[in-house]
Protein backbone atom coordinates (compact mmCIF):
# COMPACT_ATOMS: atom_id res chain seq x y z
CA UNK A 1 0.00 0.00 0.00
CA UNK A 2 1.17 3.28 -0.74
CA UNK A 3 1.53 6.08 2.06
CA UNK A 4 -1.10 8.01 0.50
CA UNK A 5 -3.43 5.40 0.67
CA UNK A 6 -2.53 4.24 4.35
CA UNK A 7 -3.20 8.26 5.21
CA UNK A 8 -6.66 8.13 3.57
CA UNK A 9 -7.77 5.15 5.12
CA UNK A 10 -6.47 6.00 8.92
CA UNK A 11 -7.93 9.49 8.09
CA UNK A 12 -11.65 8.45 6.62
CA UNK A 13 -11.33 5.97 9.54
CA UNK A 14 -11.16 8.64 12.15
CA UNK A 15 -12.27 11.22 10.57
CA UNK A 16 -9.46 13.14 11.27
CA UNK A 17 -6.63 14.74 9.92
CA UNK A 18 -5.17 15.15 13.37
CA UNK A 19 -1.63 14.15 13.74
CA UNK A 20 -0.35 13.42 17.16
CA UNK A 21 3.07 14.35 17.78
CA UNK A 22 4.85 12.31 20.25
CA UNK A 23 7.60 14.85 21.28
CA UNK A 24 8.39 12.96 24.50
CA UNK A 25 10.14 14.94 26.99
CA UNK A 26 11.41 13.11 30.43
CA UNK A 27 11.00 16.18 32.30
CA UNK A 28 7.56 17.02 31.01
CA UNK A 29 5.85 13.56 31.39
CA UNK A 30 3.75 13.17 34.67
CA UNK A 31 6.11 11.79 37.82
CA UNK A 32 4.26 8.69 38.52
CA UNK A 33 5.32 7.44 35.07
CA UNK A 34 9.10 7.53 36.29
CA UNK A 35 8.71 4.57 38.54
CA UNK A 36 8.35 2.63 35.07
CA UNK A 37 11.31 0.66 33.82
CA UNK A 38 10.77 2.27 30.24
CA UNK A 39 8.80 5.84 31.25
CA UNK A 40 8.87 6.85 27.24
CA UNK A 41 7.44 4.41 26.56
CA UNK A 42 4.81 3.83 29.16
CA UNK A 43 3.67 7.41 28.53
CA UNK A 44 3.10 6.84 24.69
CA UNK A 45 1.49 3.73 25.03
CA UNK A 46 -0.92 5.96 27.21
CA UNK A 47 -1.04 8.69 24.65
CA UNK A 48 -1.72 6.43 21.98
CA UNK A 49 -4.40 4.44 23.75
CA UNK A 50 -5.79 7.15 24.43
CA UNK A 51 -5.74 9.17 20.71
CA UNK A 52 -5.97 6.16 18.52
CA UNK A 53 -9.20 6.47 17.37
CA UNK A 54 -9.03 10.13 16.73
CA UNK A 55 -5.66 10.38 14.84
CA UNK A 56 -4.94 10.31 11.45
CA UNK A 57 -0.96 9.72 12.18
CA UNK A 58 1.46 9.83 14.57
CA UNK A 59 4.70 11.61 14.47
CA UNK A 60 7.69 10.91 17.11
CA UNK A 61 10.27 13.41 16.97
CA UNK A 62 13.68 11.57 16.75
CA UNK A 63 15.47 14.63 19.01
CA UNK A 64 13.76 13.86 22.26
CA UNK A 65 14.90 9.91 22.10
CA UNK A 66 18.37 10.70 20.67
CA UNK A 67 18.47 13.07 23.74
CA UNK A 68 18.40 9.67 25.62
CA UNK A 69 20.69 7.83 23.96
CA UNK A 70 20.78 3.91 22.89
CA UNK A 71 18.15 3.87 25.69
CA UNK A 72 15.34 6.32 23.69
CA UNK A 73 16.04 4.19 20.55
CA UNK A 74 14.40 1.41 22.53
CA UNK A 75 12.06 3.45 23.51
CA UNK A 76 11.29 4.59 19.82
CA UNK A 77 11.44 1.54 18.21
CA UNK A 78 8.92 0.33 20.69
CA UNK A 79 6.37 2.84 20.37
CA UNK A 80 6.68 2.64 16.57
CA UNK A 81 6.01 -1.03 17.31
CA UNK A 82 3.33 -0.26 19.43
CA UNK A 83 1.24 2.10 17.10
CA UNK A 84 -1.82 0.30 15.82
CA UNK A 85 -0.71 -1.18 12.06
CA UNK A 86 -3.17 0.71 9.88
CA UNK A 87 -1.92 4.13 11.48
CA UNK A 88 0.87 5.72 9.30
CA UNK A 89 4.02 6.66 11.49
CA UNK A 90 5.98 9.79 10.65
CA UNK A 91 9.89 10.01 11.72
CA UNK A 92 10.06 13.71 12.50
CA UNK A 93 13.97 13.80 12.07
CA UNK A 94 14.40 16.11 9.53
CA UNK A 95 17.22 14.75 8.01
CA UNK A 96 19.65 15.24 4.60
CA UNK A 97 23.01 14.29 3.72
CA UNK A 98 24.68 12.79 0.51
CA UNK A 99 23.36 9.51 -1.21
CA UNK A 100 25.92 7.05 0.47
CA UNK A 101 24.42 8.28 3.82
CA UNK A 102 21.14 9.23 3.18
CA UNK A 103 20.60 5.73 2.69
CA UNK A 104 21.80 4.50 5.69
CA UNK A 105 19.43 7.38 6.91
CA UNK A 106 16.29 5.51 5.23
CA UNK A 107 17.28 2.49 6.37
CA UNK A 108 17.31 3.70 10.18
CA UNK A 109 14.11 5.11 9.25
CA UNK A 110 12.10 2.57 7.24
CA UNK A 111 13.97 -0.74 8.08
CA UNK A 112 14.99 -0.65 11.62
CA UNK A 113 12.06 1.77 12.99
CA UNK A 114 9.51 0.91 9.98
CA UNK A 115 8.37 4.39 9.87
CA UNK A 116 6.37 4.69 7.47
CA UNK A 117 7.15 8.36 6.61
CA UNK A 118 10.21 10.89 7.79
CA UNK A 119 10.39 14.17 7.13
CA UNK A 120 13.61 15.71 5.26
CA UNK A 121 15.62 18.54 4.72
CA UNK A 122 15.98 19.95 1.12
CA UNK A 123 18.87 21.91 1.61
CA UNK A 124 21.35 19.60 0.06
CA UNK A 125 18.97 18.94 -3.02
CA UNK A 126 17.84 15.96 -5.19
CA UNK A 127 20.31 13.21 -4.57
CA UNK A 128 19.85 13.77 -0.75
CA UNK A 129 16.37 13.02 -0.67
CA UNK A 130 16.00 10.25 -3.86
CA UNK A 131 17.75 7.48 -1.01
CA UNK A 132 14.08 7.77 1.10
CA UNK A 133 12.18 7.87 -2.48
CA UNK A 134 13.63 4.29 -3.52
CA UNK A 135 11.35 2.87 -0.67
CA UNK A 136 8.01 2.98 -2.89
CA UNK A 137 5.55 2.48 -0.09
CA UNK A 138 7.20 4.98 2.20
CA UNK A 139 6.95 8.79 2.14
CA UNK A 140 9.49 11.67 2.26
CA UNK A 141 7.70 14.58 3.59
CA UNK A 142 10.48 17.19 2.59
CA UNK A 143 10.74 20.77 4.48
CA UNK A 144 9.79 23.41 2.52
CA UNK A 145 8.62 26.35 5.05
CA UNK A 146 9.11 26.03 8.40
CA UNK A 147 6.68 27.05 11.15
CA UNK A 148 9.74 28.80 13.19
CA UNK A 149 11.37 32.28 13.17
CA UNK A 150 14.39 31.65 11.28
CA UNK A 151 11.79 30.18 7.82
CA UNK A 152 12.89 34.00 7.33
CA UNK A 153 16.49 33.70 7.18
CA UNK A 154 16.61 31.71 3.71
CA UNK A 155 13.18 29.94 3.27
CA UNK A 156 11.69 33.68 2.19
CA UNK A 157 14.62 34.48 0.60
CA UNK A 158 13.83 36.20 -3.49
CA UNK A 159 15.23 33.49 -6.12
CA UNK A 160 14.05 35.21 -9.47
CA UNK A 161 11.49 36.94 -8.06
CA UNK A 162 10.06 33.74 -6.61
CA UNK A 163 10.46 32.42 -2.93
CA UNK A 164 12.70 29.62 -2.47
CA UNK A 165 10.01 27.64 -0.61
CA UNK A 166 8.12 28.14 -4.02
CA UNK A 167 10.87 26.79 -5.55
CA UNK A 168 11.54 23.81 -3.31
CA UNK A 169 7.70 22.94 -3.38
CA UNK A 170 8.05 23.03 -7.35
CA UNK A 171 11.11 20.88 -6.95
CA UNK A 172 9.48 18.29 -5.09
CA UNK A 173 6.49 17.50 -7.10
CA UNK A 174 9.16 16.97 -10.33
CA UNK A 175 10.30 14.30 -7.40
CA UNK A 176 7.02 12.85 -7.47
CA UNK A 177 7.64 10.31 -10.20
CA UNK A 178 6.63 7.76 -7.51
CA UNK A 179 4.02 9.15 -5.77
CA UNK A 180 5.72 9.15 -2.69
CA UNK A 181 6.69 12.81 -2.12
CA UNK A 182 5.11 14.84 0.49
CA UNK A 183 5.47 19.05 2.31
CA UNK A 184 6.25 20.32 5.15
CA UNK A 185 4.80 23.69 5.85
CA UNK A 186 4.32 25.25 9.04
CA UNK A 187 0.25 26.60 9.85
CA UNK A 188 2.61 30.38 11.00
CA UNK A 189 2.24 30.81 6.89
CA UNK A 190 -1.55 30.53 6.03
CA UNK A 191 -1.04 33.08 3.34
CA UNK A 192 1.98 31.10 1.85
CA UNK A 193 0.25 27.68 2.51
CA UNK A 194 -2.23 28.84 0.39
CA UNK A 195 -0.09 29.15 -2.99
CA UNK A 196 2.25 26.09 -2.02
CA UNK A 197 -0.90 24.18 -1.75
CA UNK A 198 -1.85 25.49 -5.25
CA UNK A 199 1.20 24.53 -6.48
CA UNK A 200 1.02 20.93 -5.04
CA UNK A 201 -2.77 20.05 -5.22
CA UNK A 202 -1.67 16.54 -4.84
CA UNK A 203 0.93 15.84 -2.69
CA UNK A 204 0.04 15.02 1.51
CA UNK A 205 1.49 17.92 3.51
CA UNK A 206 2.76 17.77 7.00
CA UNK A 207 1.56 20.90 8.91
CA UNK A 208 3.20 21.78 12.41
CA UNK A 209 2.34 24.76 14.01
CA UNK A 210 -1.06 24.60 15.52
CA UNK A 211 -0.99 24.78 19.54
CA UNK A 212 2.47 25.80 21.04
CA UNK A 213 3.15 27.95 18.18
CA UNK A 214 -0.31 29.48 17.77
CA UNK A 215 -1.01 28.61 14.31
CA UNK A 216 -4.77 29.48 13.58
CA UNK A 217 -6.73 26.28 12.63
CA UNK A 218 -9.69 27.69 9.97
CA UNK A 219 -6.67 28.63 7.72
CA UNK A 220 -4.64 25.97 8.22
CA UNK A 221 -7.79 23.74 7.35
CA UNK A 222 -9.32 26.22 4.55
CA UNK A 223 -5.76 26.12 2.77
CA UNK A 224 -3.72 23.09 3.44
CA UNK A 225 -6.63 20.66 2.83
CA UNK A 226 -6.48 19.37 -0.80
CA UNK A 227 -9.93 20.00 -2.77
CA UNK A 228 -11.75 16.82 -1.47
CA UNK A 229 -10.70 18.62 2.34
CA UNK A 230 -8.30 16.00 2.92
CA UNK A 231 -4.12 15.70 2.72
CA UNK A 232 -3.63 17.99 5.59
CA UNK A 233 -1.86 16.16 8.41
CA UNK A 234 -1.85 18.84 11.08
CA UNK A 235 0.08 18.18 14.02
CA UNK A 236 -0.39 19.36 17.84
CA UNK A 237 2.38 17.71 19.87
CA UNK A 238 2.45 19.54 23.01
CA UNK A 239 -0.19 20.72 23.28
CA UNK A 240 -1.82 17.51 23.56
CA UNK A 241 0.98 15.45 25.34
CA UNK A 242 1.33 17.64 28.20
CA UNK A 243 -2.38 19.06 28.28
CA UNK A 244 -1.88 17.49 31.94
CA UNK A 245 0.63 16.85 33.76
CA UNK A 246 -1.39 14.60 36.73
CA UNK A 247 -2.52 10.84 36.32
CA UNK A 248 -5.37 12.18 33.69
CA UNK A 249 -2.89 12.92 31.53
CA UNK A 250 -3.90 10.41 28.90
CA UNK A 251 -7.60 11.83 29.29
CA UNK A 252 -6.62 15.48 28.65
CA UNK A 253 -4.25 14.33 26.01
CA UNK A 254 -7.44 12.69 24.30
CA UNK A 255 -9.52 15.36 25.42
CA UNK A 256 -7.47 17.96 23.49
CA UNK A 257 -6.84 15.92 20.59
CA UNK A 258 -10.76 15.18 20.13
CA UNK A 259 -11.29 19.27 20.71
CA UNK A 260 -8.91 20.06 17.70
CA UNK A 261 -10.36 17.48 15.61
CA UNK A 262 -13.25 18.94 16.05
CA UNK A 263 -12.53 22.21 15.33
CA UNK A 264 -10.36 21.30 12.16
CA UNK A 265 -13.42 19.04 11.04
CA UNK A 266 -15.87 22.39 11.70
CA UNK A 267 -13.79 23.95 8.79
CA UNK A 268 -13.30 21.05 5.98
CA UNK A 269 -15.04 21.00 2.86
CA UNK A 270 -16.72 17.58 3.10
CA UNK B 1 39.17 25.06 26.11
CA UNK B 2 37.32 26.17 22.79
CA UNK B 3 36.58 24.16 19.96
CA UNK B 4 39.15 26.26 17.77
CA UNK B 5 41.64 26.13 20.23
CA UNK B 6 41.26 22.17 20.67
CA UNK B 7 41.28 21.67 16.78
CA UNK B 8 44.69 23.97 16.37
CA UNK B 9 46.24 22.01 18.91
CA UNK B 10 45.63 18.39 17.47
CA UNK B 11 46.55 20.02 14.05
CA UNK B 12 49.39 21.64 14.83
CA UNK B 13 50.81 18.33 17.40
CA UNK B 14 50.35 15.93 14.68
CA UNK B 15 50.96 18.37 11.52
CA UNK B 16 47.49 17.43 10.28
CA UNK B 17 44.80 18.45 8.38
CA UNK B 18 43.24 14.87 7.81
CA UNK B 19 40.36 14.70 9.37
CA UNK B 20 39.35 10.99 9.52
CA UNK B 21 35.84 10.29 8.82
CA UNK B 22 34.52 7.14 10.65
CA UNK B 23 31.31 5.91 8.38
CA UNK B 24 31.85 2.64 9.52
CA UNK B 25 29.53 0.24 7.51
CA UNK B 26 29.16 -3.63 8.92
CA UNK B 27 28.86 -4.59 5.27
CA UNK B 28 32.41 -3.06 4.11
CA UNK B 29 34.71 -4.21 7.25
CA UNK B 30 36.68 -7.13 6.91
CA UNK B 31 35.22 -10.47 7.50
CA UNK B 32 37.09 -11.46 10.34
CA UNK B 33 35.87 -8.48 12.91
CA UNK B 34 32.44 -9.84 12.56
CA UNK B 35 32.94 -12.47 14.69
CA UNK B 36 33.58 -9.93 17.55
CA UNK B 37 30.79 -8.72 20.28
CA UNK B 38 30.97 -5.19 18.38
CA UNK B 39 32.23 -5.40 15.52
CA UNK B 40 31.59 -1.78 14.63
CA UNK B 41 33.58 -0.11 17.18
CA UNK B 42 36.49 -3.10 17.07
CA UNK B 43 36.55 -1.50 13.35
CA UNK B 44 36.82 2.01 15.09
CA UNK B 45 39.13 1.06 17.70
CA UNK B 46 41.81 -0.55 15.46
CA UNK B 47 41.13 2.71 12.65
CA UNK B 48 41.63 5.19 15.75
CA UNK B 49 44.84 3.29 17.13
CA UNK B 50 46.47 3.47 13.38
CA UNK B 51 45.75 7.16 12.47
CA UNK B 52 45.54 9.24 16.01
CA UNK B 53 49.31 10.46 15.51
CA UNK B 54 48.08 11.76 11.71
CA UNK B 55 44.66 13.10 12.18
CA UNK B 56 43.04 16.71 13.37
CA UNK B 57 39.83 15.07 14.06
CA UNK B 58 37.62 12.07 13.85
CA UNK B 59 34.07 12.45 12.18
CA UNK B 60 31.88 9.85 13.07
CA UNK B 61 28.60 10.01 10.60
CA UNK B 62 25.70 9.18 12.45
CA UNK B 63 23.74 7.55 9.99
CA UNK B 64 26.24 4.85 10.05
CA UNK B 65 25.66 4.45 13.58
CA UNK B 66 21.76 4.86 13.48
CA UNK B 67 20.92 2.19 10.51
CA UNK B 68 22.14 -0.62 13.29
CA UNK B 69 19.59 0.92 15.64
CA UNK B 70 20.26 1.27 19.32
CA UNK B 71 23.06 -1.44 19.01
CA UNK B 72 24.82 1.23 16.34
CA UNK B 73 24.33 3.67 19.52
CA UNK B 74 26.31 1.93 21.81
CA UNK B 75 28.83 1.26 19.34
CA UNK B 76 29.03 5.20 18.35
CA UNK B 77 29.11 6.30 22.06
CA UNK B 78 32.05 4.09 22.57
CA UNK B 79 33.94 5.23 19.76
CA UNK B 80 33.23 8.78 20.84
CA UNK B 81 34.86 7.80 24.51
CA UNK B 82 37.47 6.06 22.83
CA UNK B 83 38.63 8.68 20.62
CA UNK B 84 42.02 10.22 22.75
CA UNK B 85 40.78 13.27 24.45
CA UNK B 86 43.41 15.47 22.83
CA UNK B 87 41.56 15.01 19.48
CA UNK B 88 38.26 16.59 18.94
CA UNK B 89 35.06 14.54 17.98
CA UNK B 90 32.90 16.07 14.91
CA UNK B 91 29.49 14.17 15.21
CA UNK B 92 28.53 14.57 11.20
CA UNK B 93 24.57 14.47 11.87
CA UNK B 94 23.32 17.26 9.15
CA UNK B 95 20.77 18.57 12.16
CA UNK B 96 18.37 21.16 11.76
CA UNK B 97 14.81 21.56 13.94
CA UNK B 98 13.29 24.05 15.86
CA UNK B 99 14.70 25.60 18.83
CA UNK B 100 12.71 23.62 21.31
CA UNK B 101 13.60 20.05 19.47
CA UNK B 102 17.00 21.68 18.18
CA UNK B 103 18.19 21.60 22.25
CA UNK B 104 17.45 18.29 22.14
CA UNK B 105 20.01 17.34 19.57
CA UNK B 106 22.27 19.47 21.38
CA UNK B 107 21.77 17.20 24.15
CA UNK B 108 22.17 14.07 22.32
CA UNK B 109 25.16 15.52 20.84
CA UNK B 110 27.41 17.24 22.92
CA UNK B 111 25.94 15.28 26.72
CA UNK B 112 24.92 11.74 25.81
CA UNK B 113 27.86 11.25 22.98
CA UNK B 114 30.42 14.36 24.28
CA UNK B 115 31.40 15.27 20.86
CA UNK B 116 32.99 18.39 20.40
CA UNK B 117 31.26 19.98 17.56
CA UNK B 118 28.44 18.89 15.30
CA UNK B 119 27.31 19.58 11.66
CA UNK B 120 24.03 21.38 11.08
CA UNK B 121 21.73 21.93 8.03
CA UNK B 122 20.96 26.23 7.85
CA UNK B 123 17.99 26.20 5.87
CA UNK B 124 15.21 26.79 9.36
CA UNK B 125 17.35 29.65 9.86
CA UNK B 126 19.37 30.81 13.30
CA UNK B 127 16.60 29.61 16.37
CA UNK B 128 17.63 26.31 14.54
CA UNK B 129 21.39 26.96 15.09
CA UNK B 130 21.06 29.00 18.11
CA UNK B 131 20.70 25.77 20.79
CA UNK B 132 23.94 24.23 19.54
CA UNK B 133 25.88 27.76 20.13
CA UNK B 134 24.89 27.65 23.95
CA UNK B 135 27.54 25.07 24.07
CA UNK B 136 30.35 27.57 24.20
CA UNK B 137 33.47 25.39 24.34
CA UNK B 138 31.51 23.46 21.30
CA UNK B 139 31.08 24.20 17.60
CA UNK B 140 28.30 24.03 15.04
CA UNK B 141 29.58 23.26 11.24
CA UNK B 142 26.88 24.88 8.96
CA UNK B 143 25.89 23.43 5.72
CA UNK B 144 27.37 26.11 3.04
CA UNK B 145 28.05 24.43 -0.19
CA UNK B 146 27.42 20.65 -0.55
CA UNK B 147 30.18 18.49 -2.29
CA UNK B 148 27.35 16.63 -3.38
CA UNK B 149 25.39 16.75 -7.38
CA UNK B 150 22.09 18.14 -5.62
CA UNK B 151 24.16 21.27 -4.07
CA UNK B 152 22.93 22.68 -7.56
CA UNK B 153 19.51 22.47 -7.02
CA UNK B 154 18.92 25.45 -4.13
CA UNK B 155 22.41 26.14 -3.11
CA UNK B 156 23.37 27.66 -6.27
CA UNK B 157 20.37 29.76 -6.62
CA UNK B 158 21.11 33.34 -6.77
CA UNK B 159 19.16 35.54 -4.24
CA UNK B 160 19.63 39.20 -5.07
CA UNK B 161 22.58 38.28 -7.93
CA UNK B 162 24.35 36.72 -4.88
CA UNK B 163 24.39 32.79 -4.51
CA UNK B 164 22.60 31.46 -1.28
CA UNK B 165 25.36 29.56 -0.14
CA UNK B 166 27.35 33.04 0.25
CA UNK B 167 24.29 34.79 2.12
CA UNK B 168 24.76 31.32 4.05
CA UNK B 169 28.00 32.12 4.88
CA UNK B 170 27.17 35.50 5.56
CA UNK B 171 25.05 34.85 7.88
CA UNK B 172 26.84 32.26 10.18
CA UNK B 173 29.66 34.80 10.40
CA UNK B 174 26.92 37.15 11.95
CA UNK B 175 25.61 34.48 14.15
CA UNK B 176 29.55 33.58 15.38
CA UNK B 177 29.14 35.59 18.55
CA UNK B 178 30.46 33.22 21.20
CA UNK B 179 33.11 32.09 18.05
CA UNK B 180 32.23 28.74 18.13
CA UNK B 181 30.51 28.37 14.30
CA UNK B 182 32.37 26.95 11.49
CA UNK B 183 30.93 26.07 8.14
CA UNK B 184 30.72 22.57 5.97
CA UNK B 185 32.31 23.53 2.10
CA UNK B 186 32.26 20.21 -0.15
CA UNK B 187 36.39 19.87 -1.83
CA UNK B 188 34.29 19.50 -5.13
CA UNK B 189 33.69 23.51 -5.79
CA UNK B 190 37.72 24.82 -5.48
CA UNK B 191 36.61 28.74 -6.60
CA UNK B 192 33.76 29.06 -4.33
CA UNK B 193 35.91 27.82 -1.61
CA UNK B 194 37.93 30.34 -2.18
CA UNK B 195 35.28 32.86 -1.93
CA UNK B 196 33.67 31.72 1.09
CA UNK B 197 37.59 31.62 2.20
CA UNK B 198 37.39 35.46 2.04
CA UNK B 199 34.17 35.62 3.57
CA UNK B 200 34.62 34.03 6.78
CA UNK B 201 38.68 34.19 7.08
CA UNK B 202 38.68 33.23 10.50
CA UNK B 203 36.09 30.22 10.98
CA UNK B 204 36.96 26.48 10.84
CA UNK B 205 36.15 25.13 7.76
CA UNK B 206 35.23 20.99 7.57
CA UNK B 207 35.78 20.05 3.71
CA UNK B 208 34.58 17.08 2.50
CA UNK B 209 34.72 15.51 -0.56
CA UNK B 210 38.43 14.71 -1.26
CA UNK B 211 39.14 10.88 -2.16
CA UNK B 212 36.03 8.72 -3.37
CA UNK B 213 34.46 12.00 -3.97
CA UNK B 214 37.08 13.28 -6.32
CA UNK B 215 38.11 16.52 -4.78
CA UNK B 216 41.43 17.98 -5.67
CA UNK B 217 43.81 18.31 -2.77
CA UNK B 218 46.03 21.19 -4.16
CA UNK B 219 42.86 23.89 -4.42
CA UNK B 220 41.57 22.54 -1.48
CA UNK B 221 44.49 23.50 0.91
CA UNK B 222 45.45 26.37 -1.35
CA UNK B 223 41.83 28.08 -0.71
CA UNK B 224 40.38 26.60 2.17
CA UNK B 225 42.67 27.18 4.70
CA UNK B 226 43.27 30.27 6.72
CA UNK B 227 46.44 33.02 6.61
CA UNK B 228 48.07 30.35 8.59
CA UNK B 229 47.78 27.53 6.35
CA UNK B 230 45.01 25.96 8.97
CA UNK B 231 41.79 25.86 10.36
CA UNK B 232 40.89 23.62 7.28
CA UNK B 233 39.38 20.52 8.38
CA UNK B 234 40.21 18.30 4.96
CA UNK B 235 37.76 14.83 5.88
CA UNK B 236 38.41 11.45 3.77
CA UNK B 237 36.19 8.88 4.79
CA UNK B 238 35.72 5.79 2.61
CA UNK B 239 39.19 6.06 1.37
CA UNK B 240 40.63 5.70 4.53
CA UNK B 241 38.50 3.01 6.13
CA UNK B 242 38.82 0.60 3.11
CA UNK B 243 41.99 0.85 2.03
CA UNK B 244 41.84 -2.28 2.35
CA UNK B 245 39.35 -4.94 3.65
CA UNK B 246 42.08 -7.49 4.66
CA UNK B 247 43.41 -8.20 8.30
CA UNK B 248 46.00 -5.30 7.52
CA UNK B 249 43.24 -3.05 6.88
CA UNK B 250 44.09 -0.59 10.04
CA UNK B 251 48.32 -0.44 8.21
CA UNK B 252 46.51 0.43 5.29
CA UNK B 253 44.19 3.13 6.72
CA UNK B 254 47.44 4.50 8.00
CA UNK B 255 49.19 4.34 4.87
CA UNK B 256 46.19 6.26 2.91
CA UNK B 257 46.01 9.06 6.14
CA UNK B 258 49.74 9.62 6.17
CA UNK B 259 49.59 9.82 2.15
CA UNK B 260 47.06 12.41 2.56
CA UNK B 261 48.27 14.32 5.48
CA UNK B 262 51.73 14.81 3.54
CA UNK B 263 50.02 15.45 0.28
CA UNK B 264 47.94 18.16 1.89
CA UNK B 265 50.97 19.45 3.92
CA UNK B 266 53.01 19.75 0.43
CA UNK B 267 50.35 22.74 -0.62
CA UNK B 268 50.41 24.42 2.92
CA UNK B 269 51.59 28.06 3.19
CA UNK B 270 53.23 27.41 6.66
Amino acid sequence: MRFVEKLLNASRKNNSLVCVGLDTDPQRIPRHLLKEEDPTFAFNQKIIDSTSDLACAYKPNMAFYEAQGSRGWESLKKTCEYIPEEIPVIIDAKRGDIGNTARMYAKAIFEELKGDAVTVNPYMGQDAVSPFLEYEGKCALVLCLTSNEGAKDFQLSLVDGKPLYEIVAEKVLSWNEKGNCGLVVGATHPEQLKRIREIASTLPILIPGIGAQAGDVESTVKFGTDENGELAIINSSRGILYASQQEDFDQAARNEALRLRDAINLHRGK
